[in-house]
Protein backbone atom coordinates (compact mmCIF):
# COMPACT_ATOMS: atom_id res chain seq x y z
CA UNK A 1 0.00 0.00 0.00
CA UNK A 2 1.17 3.62 -0.46
CA UNK A 3 0.80 5.79 1.84
CA UNK A 4 1.16 9.58 2.48
CA UNK A 5 2.13 10.34 5.96
CA UNK A 6 1.79 14.74 6.32
CA UNK A 7 3.66 15.81 9.44
CA UNK A 8 7.48 14.36 10.53
CA UNK A 9 6.57 13.91 14.36
CA UNK A 10 7.48 11.43 16.33
CA UNK A 11 3.94 9.64 16.17
CA UNK A 12 4.34 10.02 11.98
CA UNK A 13 7.86 8.58 12.15
CA UNK A 14 7.09 5.47 14.10
CA UNK A 15 4.05 4.90 12.32
CA UNK A 16 5.93 5.35 8.90
CA UNK A 17 9.12 3.09 10.34
CA UNK A 18 6.80 0.36 11.40
CA UNK A 19 4.13 0.54 8.03
CA UNK A 20 8.01 0.56 5.67
CA UNK A 21 9.41 -2.26 7.72
CA UNK A 22 5.76 -4.40 7.06
CA UNK A 23 6.34 -3.42 3.11
CA UNK A 24 4.66 -0.46 2.41
CA UNK A 25 5.62 2.57 0.46
CA UNK A 26 5.97 5.68 2.85
CA UNK A 27 5.89 9.15 1.60
CA UNK A 28 6.09 11.95 3.95
CA UNK A 29 4.71 15.30 3.34
CA UNK A 30 6.71 18.25 4.79
CA UNK A 31 6.62 21.96 4.10
CA UNK A 32 10.38 21.41 3.84
CA UNK A 33 11.36 17.89 3.10
CA UNK A 34 15.06 18.70 2.95
CA UNK A 35 14.87 19.81 6.28
CA UNK A 36 17.50 18.74 8.90
CA UNK A 37 14.76 17.17 10.97
CA UNK A 38 13.22 15.40 7.95
CA UNK A 39 16.31 13.41 6.64
CA UNK A 40 16.82 12.24 9.99
CA UNK A 41 13.35 10.43 10.15
CA UNK A 42 14.09 9.49 6.72
CA UNK A 43 17.63 8.08 8.02
CA UNK A 44 15.63 6.07 10.81
CA UNK A 45 12.88 4.73 8.74
CA UNK A 46 15.12 3.37 5.95
CA UNK A 47 14.80 2.91 2.01
CA UNK A 48 10.71 2.37 2.07
CA UNK A 49 10.46 6.13 2.69
CA UNK A 50 10.69 9.22 1.52
CA UNK A 51 9.43 12.69 1.48
CA UNK A 52 8.31 15.22 -0.74
CA UNK A 53 6.10 18.65 -0.60
CA UNK A 54 2.48 17.87 0.97
CA UNK A 55 0.84 18.41 -2.54
CA UNK A 56 3.24 15.69 -4.00
CA UNK A 57 3.40 13.28 -1.03
CA UNK A 58 -0.24 12.25 -1.45
CA UNK A 59 -0.07 12.05 -4.92
CA UNK A 60 -0.80 7.92 -5.93
CA UNK A 61 -1.29 7.30 -1.78
CA UNK A 62 -4.31 5.26 -1.42
CA UNK A 63 -4.11 6.10 2.17
CA UNK A 64 -3.48 9.58 3.83
CA UNK A 65 -2.27 9.83 7.18
CA UNK A 66 -2.95 13.31 8.87
CA UNK A 67 -0.06 13.62 12.09
CA UNK A 68 0.33 17.33 12.19
CA UNK A 69 -0.28 19.27 15.80
CA UNK A 70 -4.12 20.55 15.75
CA UNK A 71 -3.18 23.83 15.47
CA UNK A 72 -1.82 23.24 11.64
CA UNK A 73 -4.00 20.64 10.60
CA UNK A 74 -6.87 23.37 8.82
CA UNK A 75 -4.38 25.27 7.16
CA UNK A 76 -3.09 21.90 5.73
CA UNK A 77 -5.99 20.31 5.09
CA UNK A 78 -7.36 23.18 2.87
CA UNK A 79 -3.97 22.96 0.77
CA UNK A 80 -4.62 19.44 -0.58
CA UNK A 81 -7.39 19.72 -3.04
CA UNK A 82 -10.03 16.71 -4.11
CA UNK A 83 -8.92 13.92 -1.83
CA UNK A 84 -11.44 11.39 -4.31
CA UNK A 85 -12.89 10.13 -0.83
CA UNK A 86 -9.56 8.14 -0.01
CA UNK A 87 -9.42 7.14 3.69
CA UNK A 88 -7.35 10.13 5.90
CA UNK A 89 -6.63 9.28 9.05
CA UNK A 90 -6.93 11.49 11.68
CA UNK A 91 -4.63 10.57 15.03
CA UNK A 92 -4.57 14.40 16.43
CA UNK A 93 -5.28 15.13 19.91
CA UNK A 94 -6.84 18.20 20.38
CA UNK A 95 -4.60 19.16 23.57
CA UNK A 96 -4.58 22.98 24.83
CA UNK A 97 -0.68 23.57 25.26
CA UNK A 98 -0.19 22.43 28.94
CA UNK A 99 -1.97 19.23 28.56
CA UNK A 100 -4.76 20.18 31.03
CA UNK A 101 -7.74 19.29 28.75
CA UNK A 102 -9.28 19.37 25.14
CA UNK A 103 -9.46 22.67 23.25
CA UNK A 104 -11.99 22.35 20.60
CA UNK A 105 -12.79 25.85 20.12
CA UNK A 106 -16.12 24.85 19.97
CA UNK A 107 -16.10 21.36 17.42
CA UNK A 108 -17.38 18.50 18.49
CA UNK A 109 -14.58 16.74 18.16
CA UNK A 110 -11.72 17.18 15.92
CA UNK A 111 -12.39 14.22 13.54
CA UNK A 112 -15.74 15.88 12.82
CA UNK A 113 -13.95 19.34 12.15
CA UNK A 114 -11.45 17.62 10.10
CA UNK A 115 -14.01 16.01 8.25
CA UNK A 116 -15.49 19.43 7.48
CA UNK A 117 -12.01 20.66 6.46
CA UNK A 118 -11.67 17.72 4.08
CA UNK A 119 -14.57 16.89 2.23
CA UNK A 120 -13.27 14.90 -0.25
CA UNK A 121 -11.56 12.53 2.01
CA UNK A 122 -13.25 9.37 4.26
CA UNK A 123 -11.89 10.68 7.69
CA UNK A 124 -11.18 7.72 10.31
CA UNK A 125 -9.91 8.66 13.53
CA UNK A 126 -7.46 6.72 15.06
CA UNK A 127 -3.64 5.96 16.65
CA UNK A 128 -4.88 8.69 19.15
CA UNK A 129 -5.09 6.44 22.25
CA UNK A 130 -1.58 4.79 22.49
CA UNK A 131 1.64 6.28 22.99
CA UNK A 132 4.80 5.99 20.59
CA UNK A 133 5.87 3.40 22.47
CA UNK A 134 3.22 1.56 22.36
CA UNK A 135 2.57 2.12 18.78
CA UNK A 136 6.05 0.78 18.37
CA UNK A 137 5.18 -2.24 20.03
CA UNK A 138 1.48 -2.95 21.18
CA UNK A 139 2.83 -6.52 22.25
CA UNK A 140 2.01 -6.89 26.45
CA UNK A 141 3.18 -10.55 26.91
CA UNK A 142 0.92 -12.37 25.13
CA UNK A 143 -1.96 -9.98 24.94
CA UNK A 144 -2.68 -7.60 22.33
CA UNK A 145 -3.11 -3.00 23.12
CA UNK A 146 -6.55 -2.37 21.29
CA UNK A 147 -6.63 0.24 18.56
CA UNK A 148 -10.03 1.50 19.03
CA UNK A 149 -10.89 3.71 15.44
CA UNK A 150 -14.18 5.36 14.41
CA UNK A 151 -15.42 6.49 10.82
CA UNK A 152 -18.33 7.11 8.65
CA UNK A 153 -17.12 4.66 5.66
CA UNK A 154 -16.82 1.11 6.02
CA UNK A 155 -14.38 0.68 3.34
CA UNK A 156 -12.37 3.12 4.34
CA UNK A 157 -12.29 1.11 8.17
CA UNK A 158 -11.72 -1.77 6.49
CA UNK A 159 -8.49 -0.36 5.14
CA UNK A 160 -7.64 1.08 8.69
CA UNK A 161 -8.57 -1.56 10.43
CA UNK A 162 -5.93 -3.74 8.61
CA UNK A 163 -3.31 -0.92 9.03
CA UNK A 164 -3.98 -0.99 12.37
CA UNK A 165 -3.65 -4.84 12.57
CA UNK A 166 -0.32 -5.47 11.11
CA UNK A 167 1.18 -3.20 13.13
CA UNK A 168 0.02 -5.60 16.13
CA UNK A 169 -2.95 -4.26 17.56
CA UNK A 170 -6.63 -5.11 18.28
CA UNK A 171 -8.27 -3.46 15.84
CA UNK A 172 -12.11 -2.27 17.77
CA UNK A 173 -14.46 -0.54 15.68
CA UNK A 174 -15.90 2.04 18.08
CA UNK A 175 -18.67 2.84 15.33
CA UNK A 176 -19.43 6.47 13.39
CA UNK A 177 -16.65 9.61 12.97
CA UNK A 178 -19.09 11.24 16.08
CA UNK A 179 -17.06 8.82 18.54
CA UNK A 180 -14.07 10.49 18.03
CA UNK A 181 -16.47 12.36 20.93
CA UNK A 182 -15.55 9.68 22.90
CA UNK A 183 -11.93 8.75 21.55
CA UNK A 184 -10.25 12.18 21.90
CA UNK A 185 -11.34 12.28 25.56
CA UNK A 186 -9.98 8.55 26.22
CA UNK A 187 -6.69 10.21 25.15
CA UNK A 188 -6.69 12.86 27.85
CA UNK A 189 -7.19 9.91 29.98
CA UNK A 190 -4.53 8.14 28.58
CA UNK A 191 -2.19 11.35 28.88
CA UNK A 192 -3.48 11.31 32.66
CA UNK A 193 -3.06 7.93 33.67
CA UNK A 194 0.44 8.05 32.01
CA UNK A 195 2.16 11.24 32.59
CA UNK A 196 0.25 12.19 35.78
CA UNK A 197 -0.88 9.35 37.45
CA UNK A 198 2.78 6.99 37.47
CA UNK A 199 1.80 4.50 34.89
CA UNK A 200 4.43 5.68 32.37
CA UNK A 201 3.99 5.39 28.70
CA UNK A 202 4.15 1.42 28.47
CA UNK A 203 0.69 1.26 29.24
CA UNK A 204 -2.28 0.65 27.16
CA UNK A 205 -6.26 0.15 27.14
CA UNK A 206 -7.49 -3.43 26.03
CA UNK A 207 -11.03 -4.42 25.54
CA UNK A 208 -11.49 -7.93 27.05
CA UNK A 209 -14.51 -10.25 26.84
CA UNK A 210 -15.62 -13.31 28.20
CA UNK B 1 -18.75 -0.44 56.41
CA UNK B 2 -22.07 1.11 56.29
CA UNK B 3 -22.84 1.83 53.23
CA UNK B 4 -25.96 3.91 51.89
CA UNK B 5 -27.18 3.44 48.66
CA UNK B 6 -29.27 6.30 47.36
CA UNK B 7 -31.77 4.84 44.47
CA UNK B 8 -32.73 0.88 43.91
CA UNK B 9 -32.48 0.58 40.39
CA UNK B 10 -30.25 -2.36 37.90
CA UNK B 11 -27.00 -0.45 39.50
CA UNK B 12 -27.54 0.32 42.96
CA UNK B 13 -29.29 -3.16 43.66
CA UNK B 14 -26.29 -5.10 42.15
CA UNK B 15 -23.79 -3.36 43.98
CA UNK B 16 -25.53 -3.20 47.53
CA UNK B 17 -25.87 -6.95 47.02
CA UNK B 18 -22.57 -7.81 46.48
CA UNK B 19 -21.00 -5.48 49.28
CA UNK B 20 -23.81 -7.17 51.52
CA UNK B 21 -22.42 -10.33 51.07
CA UNK B 22 -19.10 -9.26 51.61
CA UNK B 23 -20.02 -8.52 54.75
CA UNK B 24 -20.79 -4.54 55.03
CA UNK B 25 -24.50 -3.52 55.99
CA UNK B 26 -26.13 -1.99 53.05
CA UNK B 27 -29.00 0.47 53.59
CA UNK B 28 -31.19 1.58 50.51
CA UNK B 29 -32.66 5.14 50.44
CA UNK B 30 -35.78 5.74 48.42
CA UNK B 31 -38.57 8.41 48.49
CA UNK B 32 -40.77 5.20 48.98
CA UNK B 33 -38.94 1.97 51.20
CA UNK B 34 -42.05 0.15 50.82
CA UNK B 35 -42.47 0.44 47.46
CA UNK B 36 -42.93 -3.50 45.82
CA UNK B 37 -39.88 -2.67 43.62
CA UNK B 38 -37.76 -1.80 46.67
CA UNK B 39 -39.04 -4.72 48.18
CA UNK B 40 -38.01 -6.92 45.60
CA UNK B 41 -34.65 -5.64 45.76
CA UNK B 42 -34.28 -6.57 49.26
CA UNK B 43 -35.79 -10.03 48.64
CA UNK B 44 -32.68 -10.44 46.22
CA UNK B 45 -30.21 -8.93 48.35
CA UNK B 46 -31.08 -10.64 51.44
CA UNK B 47 -30.71 -9.60 55.32
CA UNK B 48 -27.38 -7.72 55.44
CA UNK B 49 -29.81 -4.74 53.49
CA UNK B 50 -32.53 -2.99 54.45
CA UNK B 51 -34.85 -0.07 53.33
CA UNK B 52 -35.00 3.48 54.71
CA UNK B 53 -35.83 7.26 53.69
CA UNK B 54 -33.38 8.76 51.88
CA UNK B 55 -32.47 11.12 55.23
CA UNK B 56 -32.38 7.87 57.58
CA UNK B 57 -30.70 6.00 55.11
CA UNK B 58 -27.82 8.09 55.25
CA UNK B 59 -27.18 8.61 59.11
CA UNK B 60 -24.54 6.39 60.18
CA UNK B 61 -22.96 5.62 56.75
CA UNK B 62 -19.19 6.07 56.02
CA UNK B 63 -19.82 5.76 52.32
CA UNK B 64 -22.99 7.21 50.10
CA UNK B 65 -23.20 5.90 46.72
CA UNK B 66 -25.58 8.09 44.91
CA UNK B 67 -26.78 5.55 41.85
CA UNK B 68 -30.57 7.70 41.02
CA UNK B 69 -30.63 9.14 37.12
CA UNK B 70 -29.13 12.03 36.46
CA UNK B 71 -32.48 14.07 36.45
CA UNK B 72 -32.86 13.28 40.12
CA UNK B 73 -29.80 13.71 41.52
CA UNK B 74 -30.07 17.33 42.40
CA UNK B 75 -33.19 17.29 44.23
CA UNK B 76 -31.72 14.24 46.06
CA UNK B 77 -28.31 16.10 46.93
CA UNK B 78 -29.93 18.80 48.05
CA UNK B 79 -32.26 17.63 50.44
CA UNK B 80 -29.57 15.46 52.20
CA UNK B 81 -27.91 18.62 54.44
CA UNK B 82 -24.89 18.19 56.33
CA UNK B 83 -22.69 15.41 55.12
CA UNK B 84 -19.55 16.03 57.18
CA UNK B 85 -17.16 15.64 54.62
CA UNK B 86 -18.30 11.64 54.10
CA UNK B 87 -17.50 10.04 50.82
CA UNK B 88 -19.93 10.05 48.24
CA UNK B 89 -19.82 7.79 45.28
CA UNK B 90 -20.94 9.09 41.63
CA UNK B 91 -21.76 6.40 39.67
CA UNK B 92 -24.26 8.22 37.34
CA UNK B 93 -24.01 8.87 33.64
CA UNK B 94 -25.97 11.86 32.26
CA UNK B 95 -26.90 10.25 29.35
CA UNK B 96 -29.59 11.73 26.85
CA UNK B 97 -32.42 9.54 26.74
CA UNK B 98 -31.82 7.74 23.41
CA UNK B 99 -28.34 7.53 24.64
CA UNK B 100 -27.08 9.24 21.82
CA UNK B 101 -24.40 11.23 23.82
CA UNK B 102 -24.46 12.92 27.22
CA UNK B 103 -26.19 15.70 28.31
CA UNK B 104 -24.43 17.51 30.47
CA UNK B 105 -26.57 21.11 30.81
CA UNK B 106 -23.67 23.63 30.74
CA UNK B 107 -21.62 21.46 33.37
CA UNK B 108 -17.71 19.85 32.33
CA UNK B 109 -18.83 16.40 33.94
CA UNK B 110 -21.93 15.63 36.20
CA UNK B 111 -19.41 14.56 39.27
CA UNK B 112 -17.78 18.14 39.26
CA UNK B 113 -21.55 19.48 39.04
CA UNK B 114 -22.66 16.89 41.73
CA UNK B 115 -19.55 18.21 43.94
CA UNK B 116 -21.30 21.77 43.75
CA UNK B 117 -24.66 20.52 44.57
CA UNK B 118 -23.20 18.44 47.34
CA UNK B 119 -20.29 20.70 48.72
CA UNK B 120 -20.19 18.83 52.62
CA UNK B 121 -18.92 15.56 50.65
CA UNK B 122 -16.35 14.31 49.63
CA UNK B 123 -17.81 13.42 45.22
CA UNK B 124 -15.35 10.05 44.01
CA UNK B 125 -16.33 9.24 40.48
CA UNK B 126 -16.42 5.64 39.89
CA UNK B 127 -18.54 2.22 38.84
CA UNK B 128 -19.47 4.41 35.79
CA UNK B 129 -17.74 2.48 33.25
CA UNK B 130 -18.82 -1.00 33.05
CA UNK B 131 -22.33 -2.83 32.46
CA UNK B 132 -23.86 -4.33 35.84
CA UNK B 133 -23.12 -8.00 34.67
CA UNK B 134 -19.34 -7.48 34.96
CA UNK B 135 -19.88 -5.29 38.28
CA UNK B 136 -21.57 -8.50 39.13
CA UNK B 137 -18.51 -10.24 37.92
CA UNK B 138 -15.39 -8.73 37.11
CA UNK B 139 -13.37 -11.89 36.67
CA UNK B 140 -12.57 -12.50 32.80
CA UNK B 141 -10.25 -15.71 33.00
CA UNK B 142 -7.44 -14.82 34.82
CA UNK B 143 -8.06 -11.19 34.54
CA UNK B 144 -9.92 -8.44 36.35
CA UNK B 145 -11.83 -5.65 34.83
CA UNK B 146 -10.61 -2.11 35.20
CA UNK B 147 -13.01 -0.14 37.45
CA UNK B 148 -11.54 4.02 37.08
CA UNK B 149 -12.07 6.33 39.71
CA UNK B 150 -11.49 9.66 40.57
CA UNK B 151 -12.06 12.40 43.46
CA UNK B 152 -9.85 15.59 44.89
CA UNK B 153 -10.08 13.82 48.43
CA UNK B 154 -7.32 11.09 48.86
CA UNK B 155 -8.99 9.78 51.68
CA UNK B 156 -12.15 9.30 50.00
CA UNK B 157 -10.67 7.45 46.89
CA UNK B 158 -8.80 4.72 49.37
CA UNK B 159 -12.01 3.88 50.90
CA UNK B 160 -13.19 3.87 47.41
CA UNK B 161 -10.44 2.12 45.80
CA UNK B 162 -10.76 -0.44 48.35
CA UNK B 163 -14.80 -1.11 47.93
CA UNK B 164 -13.96 -1.58 44.16
CA UNK B 165 -10.92 -3.63 44.93
CA UNK B 166 -13.17 -6.03 47.40
CA UNK B 167 -16.06 -6.61 44.28
CA UNK B 168 -12.77 -8.17 42.40
CA UNK B 169 -12.00 -5.21 39.85
CA UNK B 170 -8.37 -3.74 39.78
CA UNK B 171 -9.05 0.18 40.92
CA UNK B 172 -7.00 2.98 38.74
CA UNK B 173 -6.80 6.46 40.13
CA UNK B 174 -7.49 8.24 37.46
CA UNK B 175 -6.63 11.38 39.43
CA UNK B 176 -8.99 14.58 40.82
CA UNK B 177 -12.59 14.91 40.20
CA UNK B 178 -12.01 16.61 36.76
CA UNK B 179 -10.76 13.37 34.93
CA UNK B 180 -14.92 12.48 35.19
CA UNK B 181 -14.61 15.14 32.08
CA UNK B 182 -12.61 11.61 30.26
CA UNK B 183 -14.60 9.06 32.41
CA UNK B 184 -18.22 10.20 31.19
CA UNK B 185 -17.09 9.94 27.88
CA UNK B 186 -15.62 6.49 28.36
CA UNK B 187 -18.77 5.22 29.44
CA UNK B 188 -20.55 6.53 26.44
CA UNK B 189 -17.51 4.36 24.58
CA UNK B 190 -18.78 1.57 26.79
CA UNK B 191 -22.19 1.97 26.03
CA UNK B 192 -21.35 2.42 22.63
CA UNK B 193 -19.28 -0.81 22.06
CA UNK B 194 -21.64 -3.02 23.81
CA UNK B 195 -25.21 -2.22 22.79
CA UNK B 196 -24.14 -0.60 19.14
CA UNK B 197 -20.69 -2.65 18.17
CA UNK B 198 -21.63 -6.15 18.81
CA UNK B 199 -19.53 -6.44 21.80
CA UNK B 200 -22.28 -6.92 24.12
CA UNK B 201 -22.62 -6.36 28.08
CA UNK B 202 -19.85 -9.34 29.16
CA UNK B 203 -17.16 -7.05 28.17
CA UNK B 204 -14.76 -4.47 29.79
CA UNK B 205 -12.23 -2.41 29.50
CA UNK B 206 -9.02 -2.87 31.32
CA UNK B 207 -5.43 -1.22 31.76
CA UNK B 208 -2.39 -3.29 30.77
CA UNK B 209 1.16 -2.53 31.52
CA UNK B 210 4.95 -3.84 31.36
Amino acid sequence: MQIAILGCGNVGATLGARWAALGHTVVFGSRNPAAEKVLEVLERTGPRCSAKDVKDAIQGAEVILLAQPWSAAEATLRSLGDLDGRPLIDCINPLKHDLSGLDLQGAESAAEQIAVWAPTAKVVKAFNTASVKVMNNPQFGDQKATMFFCGDDAEAKIKVAQLIGELGFDPVDAGPLASARYLEPLAMLYIHLAFRQGWGSNCAFRMIKR
